[in-house]
């Protein structure tokens, strides 16, 4: 298998998300920078939309048949490709109705929290005169409610059991918002254990924003 | 294998897509109606937090080992299950970019477009002192340039090439809303095409709202 190239920004929440799934999978990999919001975003120029002309991030360069390159976005769509390509260690769990807990985790972030809280949808808040930052922290504030109630019957070490799965690939990376945007997390005891173990990880580690080449020096 | 249970209601899109998928896949289901808006919504209630304790609708019921029965939530766990109890006809491409750009497209929709349309955050629009239609059909107009870019490049009759994939499954019903909403659909001449023909097509007929038995009677 050749070498993948990612196109990431560190803070991004679906960039880490990949991140953290191509670390699972000890999968090489080549890593671009994409300035999400230096000059309105470098993923509108036209050098990164020659690569992406859908100009999403992140966005993963692979090489196909034929060595034909093609690109993959959307974080879901693109951990689906690591997971087929590189099936070991799986992402989704054997046992059907654990599978479907996971994915529904996975969801309840994918589609219930982080769209509420991205830089789309922040600027829209601003342009009804809300103020973005409480709308982002009541938000996930309410979310989280029922995502611990989930969790709370499914997690043992992690989201699902005792294996690491989606559900985790995609709560990390949720729950860094969640601090972000000043979040109470003592109130979601089993969202906050299961975090703090998956933190600990090293192919978490190695994913987080801040040691990412394109984070701000501190 | 035992029928399915399927709590739904009519007009929302998650449940119109797990109606699609299990038409589509001729699976046995038994329908239950739960009204999201009468009374502050049913699916708050504890008749139904006896069946799922999380409120979600769609839910299904299935039996799974050892005959126990199992809720599983979120539309696209849901049809994750059946591709797995009922692989054939597969929702999923066999080429490996094919299949990715059937699920970005789905994410597109299922992250992109509706969490900022649905009920809990058209609430949250009114409280902020927005207008909430119109938030609506400007966030799809928005939204819907992106994916009829994207399905210019990947579209034959249906949204990837000429197989009905899971990217149909999403289509549908969020161009239903575009519609409830008062999207100009003649901006997005594919979006247009595909969902025509789709319409047409005898599952995705009898998944319309408007045919559910908990739909107004016209």
């Amino acid at each position: 298998m050749s070498k993948v190239k990612l196109f990431s920004y560190w803070r991004s929440s679906c960039s880490y998300r990949v991140r953290i799934a191509l670390n699972l999978k000890a999968i090489p990999h080549e890593y671009v920078t994409i300035n999400l919001v230096k000059d309105g975003g470098e993923q509108k120029k036209d050098h990164f939309l020659k690569i992406n002309p859908f100009g999403f991030i992140p966005s993963l360069e692979v090489n196909g048949d034929n060595n034909q390159k093609s690109i993959i976005f959307e974080s879901l769509a693109i951990i689906d490709y690591l997971e087929n390509i590189n099936p070991e260690p799986s992402l989704y769990p054997k046992d059907l109705i654990d599978r479907a807990n996971a994915i529904a985790i996975t969801e309840s972030i994918n589609s219930g929290i982080q769209p509420l809280q991205n830089l789309f949808v922040l600027a829209e808040i601003e342009n009804l005169g809300g103020n973005k930052d409480q709308w982002a922290k009541q938000l996930i504030t309410k979310k989280f409610k029922s995502l611990e109630n989930i969790m709370t019957k499914t997690a043992g070490k992690y989201c699902i059991g005792d294996t690491i799965t989606i559900a985790d690939v995609f709560l990390v990376p949720q729950v860094y918002n969640a601090y972000r945007y000043g979040v109470d997390m003592s109130q979601y005891p089993t969202i906050e254990r299961v975090n703090k173990l998956l933190e600990e990880h090293e192919a978490f580690k190695a994913a987080h924003p801040s040691v990412q080449p394109d984070a701000p020096k501190q």
